[in-house]
């Protein structure tokens, strides 16, 4: 197995397959030398490479764990390497792009890619954050093509579940509108109240009053910048849309607040309420 | 003592005087008859009153503990039973429109309101959510006006550190837009993110992919509607100022994702992730 970009999900993902004792050796690739060092220290990989072609060659699975922005690049360098037995898969939180990146880069082995999202993940990042049990109960959306091989569609489905994890099947249109709305809007909502805080002239005082309601909240926006960077850009349509309706409710309720609308404000608190409390 | 809206903030000071052996009887009265009932029979308040002259009369302390909203009609009720021993002091989130509440209403006797607000709660209500160690820990701002007595303030400073908080005074007006930022916004952005989400046309499927992040992200919109309709009221201004600079800056988020401006993104999201983990 090789995994291209040794982080938080790759990392995990090593471990819980060499837990469940359905892996043989761990090859991981990256750009941060002192990472994958410290993945292999903690026995996270068994070695790392500094090129892609020999073990590429050999692996049955290459799982691409980068940010969402560097698997069109780490798809074009393991190009010519993939087989018609090797089967590769992604865990990016933005599919159409990733889609269209790995037809262009892999042409005639398109039909060996296998687009899939765990639903899982955290703050923290890098190979010294992973845990064998991060997929545990955890959903994986996977996103095959019409042309995609159903056989390794089946052998990814398959690692998944060895970790625990659920798998569920929809296009890829279909889990970039709904990540847009359940994670990607939320991520960006936490970064940029964190930001506006941070500005606040008041700003050392802002933070000494804040309680758990706002640290709850913001939580998410310890979140690896470039990896959300390039979620933002790889799914930019979904979010732009999300990001607009979401604009277009703040706007109502500036306005029932403006005009002391409090029946208005009531209605909407009180099904949120109902709705958040469905969601336990 | 007497606690006016024996929720989870005056229960949980109910059960915290009780528990620090600094208290004697504990009088509740309120609107809900079930709920101080509950707050009886769980040994939250000794008894209930149905009328407020008498046990205000012989009150050591009244805490009103009611949304911000009911707060002046409290005031007016309790008014002419307040004597010059009386101490009489609040838990609202909001505090200007709380202050000028108690000059109108306790006229001569304003001098014995301390304006008080412990950071402290969660999105749980009524006595039944009530914990003897809610404010350990925790902060309380008073907000003592320039004719609030000095001994009354001590008084109340005193029953709020025997409960374990931490006593911090300043002004009303710094309070508010304080606390617009970070409560009031964030709570308001909470229920918005919500009931966006639940009027989405995929509903179920939306609900049915969200992760921890969007969990904690919307905790804080299980709190109760009818105090967040009163804050959001009664804080208008410092709270519709927190809003308009929230919507400027997300406008300029939309608009780097549009533009496709990687490197704004990306610092912005690490400008937010390093505030984020100063916060811990």
């Amino acid at each position: 197995m090789v995994i291209i970009g040794v982080g938080l999900m790759g990392g995990s993902l090593a471990l819980a397959l060499r837990a469940a004792g359905k892996v043989g050796e761990i090859v991981g690739y990256g750009r941060g030398i002192a990472n994958l060092q410290d993945a292999v220290e903690r026995r996270v990989i068994d070695r790392v490479v500094t090129s892609l072609g020999t073990v590429v060659r050999a692996a049955d699975v290459v799982v691409l764990a980068t940010p969402v922005g560097a698997m069109g690049a780490s798809l074009a360098e393991i190009a010519p390497f993939v087989t018609d037995r090797t089967v590769v898969t992604d865990v990016g939180s933005a599919k159409t792009q990733v889609v269209s990146a790995a037809r262009v880069a892999l042409g005639e082995r398109f039909a060996r890619f296998v687009p899939g999202h765990p639903l899982a993940g955290g703050e923290k990042s890098g190979a010294g954050a992973a845990q064998a049990d991060l997929y545990r109960g955890q959903r994986v959306i996977l996103t095959p093509e019409a042309e995609t091989d159903v056989a390794a569609t089946e052998q990814v489905a398959a690692m998944w579940a060895a970790v625990g994890a659920e798998v569920r099947r929809m296009p890829a249109g279909e889990h970039d509108a709904i990540l847009a709305a359940t994670s990607h809007l939320p991520h960006v909502l936490a970064f940029t109240l964190v930001d506006l805080l941070a500005r606040a002239p008041e700003q050392r005082r802002v933070f000494d009053y804040s309680g758990n309601g706002l640290r709850d909240m913001t939580r998410i926006a310890a979140s690896d910048p470039v990896m959300w960077r390039d979620i933002c850009l790889a799914n930019r349509e979904a979010l732009l849309a999300a990001l607009a309706d979401y604009r277009e409710e703040l706007e109502g309720l500036a306005a029932a607040i403006e005009g002391g609308d409090g029946v208005r404000l009531l209605d909407l608190f009180a099904r949120a309420k109902r709705t958040r409390e469905a969601m336990d």
